[in-house]
Formats: C-alpha cells, structure tokens, sequence
C-alpha cells in the first residue's frame, strides 16, 4: 500500500508522514518511509541539484523529479511492495508545482511522469493544506532552499493545484486535511482517515 | 543551423565535429560548438551523474539525458538559432542508446524527449559509424566511464540503432561516415557532405 502526503511548503505535511509510520509501527505493521526528492543514493544528488542554485528551466526541473522517482520505484518502491510505504511527496508535487504552478501543463507533466511511475500510483493520498500566509509564517526564519525562495503568487497557484487534483483525478482516494489547527488535531483526523482506507 | 554527430565511443565523432568548426571558421561562418551531456551548468552537473558510478534504472537515465538536453535547448540553442550549432550528441544518441540498445523502446524515449526539444531537430546529422571490435581497440587504455564500461552486446545494439535511424526518420537528413578511415578522408567525405546542406 503506497500513501503520498503532499502539501505546499511547512504544511506540516512530512511531520504528520513520520507520526503515521509510528503509528503503524506500533500496530505492528511492515512500514517503510521515504522522501522526494531522494531517497535514493542517485535521487540525493538529483535533489542536491533541483535544490540548489542551478539555472534550471521548467521542463528540466520536471525531468529532473521524475527522474528521481524513476529511480525511488525502482529502488525501493517495487521492491518492498508488500509493505505500508509511506512517502513525503510524490507525483502529485511534479503535477502542480511543476505542470499547474510553472505551467507546463499538468497533463503534460503527468505524461513525462508516467514513464518514470511504470504504472504506480498512490493507493491513498493526503493533502495537508495551509494557507501561503501561514506557510511563509512558519518559513520566515529558514534558510530557504531554491523552490522555496520562490514568491508567494508561486505557491497561491500550487495551493490551487492541490485543490485541484480531485477534480483532474475523480476516480483516486485524495483527502484533504487541514494544516492550520494544532499537531493533534490534525493527527486525530488523519488517523480517521487512514482508518477508512486501512484494515488495521 | 543545428548539426549533431553521433555514433558509439570512440567513433571519432568528437574529433570531426571540431573540424568542421574549424572550417565554418575559416569560412567565416558564426559558430558555436557544444556536447551531450552536458554544455550548461546544470548539464555539467547531470554528466557527472550520469558517468559516475551511481546506481541508475534505464528509464532515470533517460530522463536524466533529457534533462541536461533541455537546459542545453533553452540556454545555447534557442539564443543561438542564428548561428550554426554543431554538437557532439544530441537526441539521438537517447533514442539509439536508451531507447534501442537497453530496450525502453525507441519511441517512448523519443516520447520523453519531445518535452525536451520543444520542437527543436537537427537539421543534419552526420553518424559516424566504426565496428565495435574498432571502438573496443581504440578504447583499451582509457580510464573508461559507466557507459562505455557496457560490453560488446551492448555496444553492437547501440551500433545497429544508428544504422537504423535513417529507416526511423526517413523525412530527416541523416548521413553516414566511416570512422575506420584516416582523419583525411573521413574529413574530406565530411566536408562533401557539408557542401550538399550548407550554402558556404
């Protein structure tokens, strides 16, 4: 079972990601976790690369992560089927930062991704969404990386893309969580959710 | 004008394509010469991947040429498209390597690629064509990189891939040259070539 947390940036999204693995830990369940970009010795690099401060243009920044995932699937991913694998971003982040946010499409963006996901998809997908205030808020004293240097119009259009994505995927399980209220609330309601995807 | 070379390693490509930079100089001709991978910052950086010794599933590593290709179109092609630009590899080197000698398909990796382009082809590809046995020779005491570190099989399918790219692209001008030649003739069947596209 593959689940995606996804979100723009401090959504609280990888926070959640790692409660969720020890949650499932302790219902003695197989659980690996990752992260994109990365994850895997080549995607580190490639991550070192999109997060860096190269002169990259849009559609070799959407190559770029889904070469990185190309090479998570195949890695880890396929790999360890068996397993709950839980991952910190995924496609869903090439489809709207890179095909709604900088507009190269978001079909075209899933078109270069499916030669990278050969057929994998999340089974569940959880979209922790936040406010661009809130998350500039909680980036204010960070030492921002190139993608989130970038301004706040940017990440207005990749909050949008995320609301989207259950109406460019009807046929998916994507539920959004609210990433404004306290750790515990927001745990509260993913576990609920996870509740109804997941036979524990 | 946009010229590509391509062939197996030690083909000789590299040595005729800065030849002919060399007579467009001489002819007073405006132009710029530039390799794959590479050629930019980023392209660099995506080589050193590339050659190095990481672990790369096919399809990351076609995504990964594909990437550098697309920074080299959008930094040095498209501002130069008044000049004549020759290269040492360009896309089909993608579609013989990745998409016919490790068998992701030609066309898929062409797919993948068109992302890249942006419409962009050679307008005349010169393939200089050596037997393996040659290329094998010529490199025995080279400090070999991950890709030409492939065996034979390999580079015999790669070899027959080129020869075939005038059956997939009957519409392109694509050319051949024996690489098993002196430096003089093959220059000189070259130059014979160039003055069949190039109004000198």
């Amino acid at each position: 079972m593959l689940i995606t947390f996804e979100g723009i940036e401090s959504s609280g999204k990888s926070t959640l990601s790692k409660k969720l693995v020890e949650y499932f830990k302790i219902k003695n369940k197989d659980v690996i976790w990752n992260r994109e970009p990365g994850g895997t010795e080549l995607g580190e690099k490639i991550r070192e690369l999109l997060l860096g401060n190269y002169k990259i243009c849009h559609v070799s920044e959407a190559l770029l992560f889904a070469a990185s995932r190309a090479q998570l699937i195949e890695e880890i991913i396929k790999p360890n089927k068996d397993k709950i694998i839980i991952l910190d971003r995924f496609v869903d982040s090439s489809i709207v930062y890179q095909g709604y946010a900088r507009e190269l499409g978001w079909k075209e963006v899933f078109e270069i991704n499916k030669h990278a996901l050969d057929g994998i998809m999340p089974d569940l997908t959880i979209v922790v969404d936040v406010n661009v205030e809130t998350s500039f808020e909680r980036m204010k004293n960070k030492n921002k990386d190139r993608i989130e240097s970038e301004g706040r119009e940017f990440f207005e259009k990749a909050r949008e893309g995320f609301l989207k994505l259950k109406e460019w995927f009807p046929e998916r399980n994507i539920e959004y969580i609210s990433g404004e209220n306290t750790l515990d609330v927001e745990y509260n309601e993913l576990i609920a959710i996870i509740n109804k995807y997941v036979n524990i």
